[in-house]
């Protein structure tokens, strides 16, 4: 079993696994994985048609011990922590940078999801003029929003509460209809919040 | 022994090795890892100065067997080859990508230390606005040049030679003057590169 940061848990199904990606079993519940496979998906898409490029970054991995005889081949290394974001890349010239969450809850997002180094990363971002934003999945009501991080730092810092509820997403946010290709259509959405903020 | 694609040999000193960093005994001729270094430091300012935003990209590691009784412990893994470049970020809300490398050669800097996924990942960052860069280091001459990606694939694309003389650098490209805090200023050139591009 693996937790994620994200609350998620993971059984394993395969000790084979390739790409720097992890195979697991899904169930229902364990949709963490398919929101990251739906926004590359589209990633992909947006490159294709020219709109952007956007990638997941690498899982960091903290190397220990290598092999230099057959290789060079690891053969003891741990995943780290994430001290930045999944995805960033080039929109219109502009830097752009994703955090994807998704969460079992049907009513709240725990800000506990979000660590202190991604709101750090994320408010750098923002000072310095890149678009930020949030991708948050309600699983259990297949609802998906997306969030200018700046809203999501604003509620952490005014906000009594320790998760946002369904309804200020609504409010703060915008809901991704879901499509075959773009799978997710997030950045049409990028548009219009810049538009309006 | 690792060979890496910029042509470069590193000689093992250590098994031991910790946050992604691969430690290496270093002779003079050694240098891309220490060019790599002063780039990270220089980021450390820039980002400390409130500047930019620049990180290096984790080295993508293609995890094969992972022990889930103790960790998870990933017990065989490999590098893999690079699909994208070291650096990118965030400048004056812009997106901004840069691959660093070092040449051993006195005279020219050969293209094939590029692989075509590197040149086909930067232009695809030029043709969506943002800006690339190469910082290309003549360890032997110790003088290291900032020059547009954009020049770079136009040598490739026009000249018949493989490599590119430093005379050519000193005409499209800067030369980066070396200092203590930060070690390398190129974002200085940056500004300058682009106003006059």
């Amino acid at each position: 079993m693996i937790k994620y940061s994200n609350g998620l848990t993971y059984k394993k199904s395969q000790t084979k696994v390739s790409s720097n990606k992890v195979a697991f079993s899904f169930s229902s519940a364990n949709r963490g994985m398919a929101l990251e496979e739906d926004i590359i998906q589209s990633n992909e898409y947006y490159l294709r048609n020219n709109m952007a490029l956007i990638y997941k970054r690498p899982t960091p991995i903290q190397v220990v011990k290598v092999d230099y005889e057959k290789g060079p081949r690891i053969t003891e290394a741990y995943f780290s922590e994430k001290s930045t974001t999944d995805f960033n890349g080039v929109y219109q010239g502009r830097y752009i940078d994703i955090e994807a969450k998704s969460t079992q809850s049907k009513t709240s997002f725990p800000l506990s999801n979000i660590t202190k180094k991604q709101f750090e990363h994320l408010s750098n971002v923002i000072k310095l003029g890149g678009l930020a934003f949030f991708i948050v999945e309600f699983a259990k009501l297949q609802r998906t929003f997306i969030v200018e991080a700046k809203q999501v730092i604003e509620f952490k810092n005014n906000e009594e509460r320790r998760s946002i509820p369904v309804s200020c997403f609504e409010e703060i946010g915008r809901e991704i209809k879901r499509g075959f290709s773009p799978r997710l259509d997030y950045l049409s959405y990028v548009d219009e919040i810049h538009r309006n903020s």
